[in-house]
């Protein structure tokens, strides 16, 4: 099988070199060795997010953080912000889980607003928030910084940010945004094997979990915290090979650095913003454009499934449909994150011009 | 780095080949290709466990389904089994999930015995009892096919079993012993590299959770189990790197077939205890001695440390101590699971022989 290129919103090209990091022999996950790896890791991250906010790594897609979360901080009521199919995930987590769930509810396609957040807040006592920092279903990427300004004055209230398809290639700052979890998947921005999650913790975060009436063992924030503080090491066996990539692929994360990788990816998305508007239009709200992952309204009414054979057959390059049911034909999706620029950005909508024939 | 030899009760050693099958580029998670990948290693686990039970790989460790089986099938009042730190574990992540546990508590190095199960549960109405096949702490291997039969006569009460350090190197009649949920990690007898851990589940357990008040959304069965039967996939972005290993190892395992491969364990585990009551002595119960862990006692009262330490130095592989604060210099073991045979299994105790002067 001749290697696609991945322009989808995950998992996204991965650097040959980093892959052929895997390529190592196991060791112990109580060993030196180990102790070496997780604690380069976790100190390398927390550099590159400039954050003094606690880093767990755990063996597990960015969903199982999702569920963790609210494990950990809710024991009463959850607000979830929802604006399309991840964030309303959140919230089914939360209801499954057996939590109170009130809903602050957007159309697919709008941000939310920090004035909502605001007056939902002022109506009722929530153990936290849940709001997603991208939401890949649509392209949306919400005014977490202003949102933020809000949480300010509810200080009981834990600011939960899923930012699975963000964190990485979008800059935002974690404290200054009074952020209490945000987390991500590696296979999105961070442009690595998939099979990790990472997330960051307050230290309000970790206090309220400490005090909580139930909190989760594997996804549990304390656990993990207090492990990596004694020993430098996770409190259980993790995915060892996947670690040794994502080593690797921090180390050239940290040498261009996040000023530069969130420029490069304001670029990729103006670009393919650019791009639609001259064939097509773009679906998400004016002015909470996605830097990550560009949400094209199919406006020519073309075929999209065909569209993706016909570009994958020619030229081996795979984007995405709408996502789920609602947008399934109404849209399509560019994944422009990781370790793309937009010379290769070009190259996929080269592909598309062609095939489409605009 | 020379690689180490691994004789710590995982990860263990994972052949080279199977190692360098993760050197492949990424493709999409929901892309044929992922389809192919994943239904192949579901059955062909599910051909080598010979059960016709639901199989999910998670992108995990096995904690995590000690974590889930509780949420999913827990909703009053768990048994838990304990009889050393991996058992108790299970009790402590119900606790901490606020669910009501009691335990059913043997000596470290005791087994449970299928008559005290059969009067707990005649006592009390019991969600779910939970019972560790093979106690990695203390090298006792519980006898899962007698409390199966115990089983039998509750059927309203989940049998969750946590196999980690045996499953694929010990085996058991899943079906034939009323085992709803059994569950591993693969870095264990499976010997792949840690990152993912596989389960198997009842239709009963399916059923109770699909009636619980709640369960997990990432480790939770009817979602997994319902999305490979629509798709063949997983329901979040899967570890696919270390899924093409499992798909690789998991080939050797259903050529070699699960009788030799347990006969291969019998013969590493007699062999261990053969050397051990010569020149040491065994930890665990008579009769219920584990076939992919020996816990050794420590008669000599050798330093274990320095001598892991000089075995390391000279010989370049890695035993494991004692477990725990109880164990840890008292006891030392041996894990003989996954590819190693009695040849291997050999040069690591004359390495021992040689260094302690035995």
């Amino acid at each position: 099988m001749k290697d696609k290129k991945l322009y989808i919103p995950g998992p996204t090209e991965v650097r040959k070199d980093v892959i052929e990091e895997m390529n190592q022999c196991l060791f112990g996950h109580r060993s030196d060795t180990m102790t070496d790896l997780y604690t380069t890791i976790v100190e390398d991250t927390k550099k590159f997010l400039e954050t003094d906010n606690n880093v767990i790594v755990l063996s597990a897609s960015g969903t199982a953080f999702m569920e963790s979360s609210i494990l950990n901080l809710v024991d009463n009521k959850v607000l979830s912000a929802t604006c399309g199919s991840f964030s309303e995930r959140h919230a089914n987590i939360a209801e499954r889980l057996g939590k109170n769930v009130d809903r602050l509810e957007y159309e697919w396609g709008k941000a939310v607003k920090p004035e909502d957040v605001r007056k939902a807040l002022e109506k009722d006592d929530y153990d936290a928030i849940t709001c997603v920092m991208n939401e890949t279903s649509t392209g949306i990427r919400n005014p977490l910084e202003e949102i933020g300004e809000v949480m300010e004055d509810f200080p009981d209230t834990m600011f939960i940010v899923d930012a699975i398809s963000a964190l990485g290639g979008d800059y935002i700052d974690i404290e200054g945004s009074n952020i209490d979890v945000i987390f991500t998947s590696v296979q999105k921005a961070f442009a690595m094997p998939p099979g990790l999650a990472v997330c960051v913790v307050s230290g309000d975060a970790y206090d309220k979990e400490v005090n909580s009436d139930s909190s989760s063992w594997y996804g549990g924030f304390q656990r993990s915290i207090d492990y990596y503080n004694r020993k430098g090491q996770t409190h259980s066996t993790p995915a060892i090979s996947l670690m040794l990539a994502y080593r690797k692929q921090m180390k050239y994360m940290l040498e261009e650095g996040y000023e530069n990788i969130d420029k490069r990816h304001k670029e990729m998305a103006e670009f393919t913003r650019e791009w639609a508007y001259e064939h097509f239009d773009m679906f998400p709200e004016e002015g909470y454009m996605s830097q990550t992952v560009s949400t094209i309204k199919n406006t020519r009414g073309i075929n999209i499934a065909e569209l993706r054979e016909k570009v994958d057959e020619k030229y081996n390059m795979a984007f995405a449909n709408g996502y789920g049911s609602k947008l399934k034909e109404k849209t399509f999706r560019i994944g422009h994150m990781g370790i793309h620029d937009v010379d290769s950005i070009k190259e996929l909508t080269d592909a598309i011009e062609d095939v489409a024939g605009l």
